[in-house]
This record gives structure tokens, sequence and C-alpha cells, in this order.
């Protein structure tokens, strides 16, 4: 497949770096200011070099890049909540253009499900997003094996910042402010960890599985979410909930009518206690009881693998 | 779907009992002496009635069962360990014929695949077997969509009553004997508990796993394993292993090459420590590292829903 790579941070750079491997071919790349296009593919490797050196990954305009010749586009810039853009506008060109979509990027089906779900119907191209739930993690593929109305209850740890954050004070007594400075030192989480903290990036995650499960026409957004974070946690309530067992995670829960984003007690040798950077995602049915997804870490190369593993699903 | 049912015991009565849910007919329906057939639709709560009433499902000849009209056949008869058969003829008879096939019994998958495989490719009709390996747990799908070949190992515990056995004799200090009594008191495991306990059942799965993961025409089959059943480890033991924070589990671990199953100390808060008739997988590439699928029982029902989930996936 010919890739068109919008977005040349952690992710981007991880797919470009392994489009190759899979057998695909970059035929353009855009950062936030430029775009490098060639129908024979782009030399990837230098393009980062230019980005490094020059500040701007290449000479073409911005623009072009959603224009230039691909099968399939991937949204990769970052999300920002609110009207999805640009990532939506990329999403509707390439739909328009009849190529396929693959997201990593929330936005389009976090805020903008019904609006990309009608682009895609009346495309040739499909739209994938696995990438977006839980990274390596098979979430979306698993409910809708299952069929999304016999979906009664997913729910999950789905952040790993806020995740090492929580299973950190728990484990060593250390106070929010330092443990958050910690995790900037290892390069956990994105620039803005207000994003992570407050629930936000969960309850963008639990909005695209709401969408998933819904059985109207309701079109779920981050305003539909009841959201509370984790900042004003004091490690004492860290301290009362393990003399009783458990311990407190940033759960998200989501059925196909309601998004609950908040801390929880949770048993301390429950399935839900995940370490570190971990996350956990519980899919549950009236038939099969609980099935857990756990591991498939949020490294740039990890939620590349995710979105090279979604495009062997396009045709499926 | 119209769908033939080789098989009425709890999963073959499961399916039976859920096919109408999930909008199927079932027009075929086969206990291991004799068959129901009506291309309406069997009536199947009389044909379990008649069978609980008479000892056989119905007053066809079984052999007619495979020659009705169906797209699917779903075969759940007992998986017996050497040639995989009557399932294998089953396959056979339905793939010629153009039909699809949903398993349930490992044998076809875990002792003749290359067989299985040749069939499907002179076919119309489409293979599935997820429900062969860990039920309800996408293991199978999760392994096809990362790509077989770059799946570096796939280990786990797969068998509940053996997984019953050490949990309880760990947690309890009880002995092996007294441990698999209550086994068969609360309905755990199949008649044949040396089946489980043995390791076969764990070494037939693996083979399974295997098959997909080969790169080569290798065949797997249960002799290629290597093989150790849990009888023969005493509590003192599981004490020991204790004492050291960890504990004993029945693993089975496939790479392309090879099949290995046996008791395995694993850490007692660790992922693979899963409690009771509880059964965990774990797959890993060079670059997501290790995804842990857990939960999603091995009841009737829940491998029941396997079955129609995988029906689900044909023409994917």
């Amino acid at each position: 497949m010919r890739l068109c790579i919008m977005g040349a941070g952690r992710i981007g750079s991880a797919v470009a770096d392994l489009a190759d491997d899979y057998g695909h071919t970059v035929t353009a790349l855009a950062d936030s200011k430029s775009a490098v296009i060639d129908e024979d593919g782009i030399d990837v490797d230098s393009a980062f070099a230019e980005k490094r050196d020059e500040g701007r990954i290449g000479e073409d305009a911005l623009e072009e890049a959603t224009e230039a010749l691909y099968d399939v586009l991937i949204e990769v810039t970052p999300t920002t909540p609110g009207n999805a853009e640009p990532a939506y506008s990329h999403v509707r060109t390439a739909l328009e253009r009849d190529c396929h979509v693959v997201l990593g990027n929330k936005g389009p089906v976090a805020e903008r499900y019904q609006d990309v779900r009608a682009l895609e119907r009346e495309s040739a191209g499909e739209l994938r997003f696995e990438a977006t739930v839980g990274g390596a993690m098979p979430v979306i593929s698993t409910i809708t094996d299952l069929e999304p109305s016999r979906v009664t209850n997913v729910r999950g740890v789905f952040n790993g910042l806020a995740n090492f954050i929580l299973s950190r004070m728990a484990a060593e007594g250390l106070g929010y402010e330092h443990v958050l400075a910690e995790a900037r030192d290892l390069g956990i989480g994105e620039a803005d960890s207000d994003f992570d903290i407050e629930g936000t990036d969960t309850a963008l995650t639990c909005s695209i599985i709401a969408n998933v499960l819904s059985r109207t026409d309701h079109e779920f957004r981050l305003g539909d979410a009841d959201i509370e974070g984790i900042k004003h946690i004091p490690g004492s309530a860290l301290d009362l909930a393990k003399e009783d067992g458990q311990t407190i995670r940033l759960i998200g829960d989501v059925t196909s009518e309601n998004i609950r984003v908040g801390p929880r007690l949770v048993p301390s040798n429950g399935p839900l206690a995940v370490q570190g950077t971990k996350t956990i995602v519980q899919i549950e049915t009236e038939t099969t009881g609980r099935i857990n997804v756990s591991g498939g870490g949020t490294t740039g190369h990890e939620i590349a693998t995710a979105i090279l593993t979604d495009i062997n699903r396009i045709g499926e």
C-alpha cells in the first residue's frame, strides 16, 4: 500500500520507520508546517534529518499531502479536543478521494463519529481506528467480533501516565508533584500532561467506545462524559485504600448510554490494578462474562504497530 | 445462516440454544448415534427432550446430517487425540460441499492442519477455529491481525481444570486427590480428567497455535509437543514456591518451531498466576511487547458464544 502519513511526531516517525518492513511505501509525509511528497516513495531518513536540521519535514506545502497519490491516509497529528481539526479535514479529503483512513488521532471518532461514518458510507475507502483505543490491544476488533449490541459494558485503565502516577504514589508513598516530575524525566506522557491527568484522554477513548456501542443515532462527544481527574488525590487516600486491600485507579467505564471517567477504588490484587504505564480493558457480554485485554504499551513503535495491524484489516 | 451442529453435548446444546438469538436456523443436529434434520429449522427443545427421554437426538441416521442442507457445519464432538476422527470426516464433507466450517473440536487443526487447510483451499467454504484456543478470548484473530510471522512467542495457562487444581492446592494447602474430587463435585473439566491434568488438552491447543505460527510446511501434531502433566506435583513444591513469592502453573509455550507444556514457576502476583478455572494467553511480537488476553471462561455458553462469534467472522 502507498501511505500518506499526516503527523511527524513520535507515532508518525515510527510508522514511517516500520512501513517498509510491512511492505508499504510512504508517498506523502507531513508535519505541522510542511510536507514531502514523492510518488515513487520518500526517503524517510533524509526527511527526518531535514526536520531536525531545518525545522520542517520537506519543501512541499502541507495542503498538498492529502491530495497526493496514496492508498491509505494515516492520521497521527496530536488529538485536539473540540472540533477534531485539522484531523477531520484530512480524513474527509482522503475518504472523498476513495482512499482508506487509519486513525491514531482520536478526535474524528471521539467527537465527530456520525460525520466520519457518513463520509465512509459514501466512500470506497474504509475507516479504521483500532489504534485509538488501547494501542496494540485488540479492543475495537473484539467488540466488533462479539457484536457491539451484545456488549453490556467496557471499562478499564486507558491512560499510561495517570496510571504511572497513581501506582508510584501508592507503592512508594510519594506525593503527586514528585511523581509527575519523575514521569516527565522519564518521558512518559505527552507535552500537555493535564490532558492525561484530568481524564480528558481517557474520556476521548471512552467516547470512541461509546460511539461503537451506541444503539441510537446519538453521537457521543467529550461533553457527554462525566469526568473527574486524579490531580487532587492525596497520598493519604491511597494509604487508606491500601489498609483495606485496595488501591485507586483512573477508570473509564462505558455502556451504550453512559460514559464515566474518574478515580475508583479497585482490589489491589485484581485485574484493574495494573502497575506503571500499563493499561487494561475489560469487555463484558451476557454470555462470555468479562474478557480482559492488557499489555501492548503506548510507545511510538507500539502505537505504530497497531496502525500497521489496522492496515492489515482493510478489506476484511 | 443455516447451521449443522455435529455434537449434542454441553457445547452443541448451548450453540443450538443461542443460534436463534444470533439470527441463525439449525437445520441439522447430531449426537453420537443419530441425527435430526429439517430444512425449515429443527425444534431444538423437543430434540433435546427426545435425547433425554429416548437416549438419542432424533430418528435420522447420523451420516445424513453432514449431507443435509446448511451453510455452516459446527463441529463440537469431543476431541479425540490420534487421527481426529470422526471430526475430520465431518469437516471434509462440509468443505467438499463448499460449506463453511467452525470448529469447537480441536482435533482437525491440532493434528491434521495441512490436510484441512488443503481442503479449505479447494473449497468455497471457510474454516474458522477461534473457539478451539481459549474459548471466547480473541487469540487466533489477534495473531492473524498482528501477522503470524511477526509473533515471536505465545504462552499461557490454557486449561481450566489443571489451573483450578494448582491454584486450590496452593491457596488451601490441600492435596492433589482432594482437590480433584472437589473439581468433580463442581462439574469442572471433562469426563476424562487425565486429558486435562496430563497436559494433553493444553498440548493440543499449543499444536493449533504452532500450526498458525509455523513458517514451514511442517505440520505440528500432539507428538511434537514436549509434555509434562501436573499429577505428581506434591503440595510441598507449592509451599516452597510460595515462600519465594512464586507459584506453579501448567504453562503451554509455543514458538514457530517448538511446543513445551509443563508445570512452571511463575511470580505469584504476575499475570500468569490466574486463579481457579481462569485462563490467560500472552502474545508477543518484537514491536508490541506482550499482549495479555484473559477471562472468557469455558462453560458451554461461553464456548458457544466463541463459535457464534466465529460465524460472524465468515466472509471477512
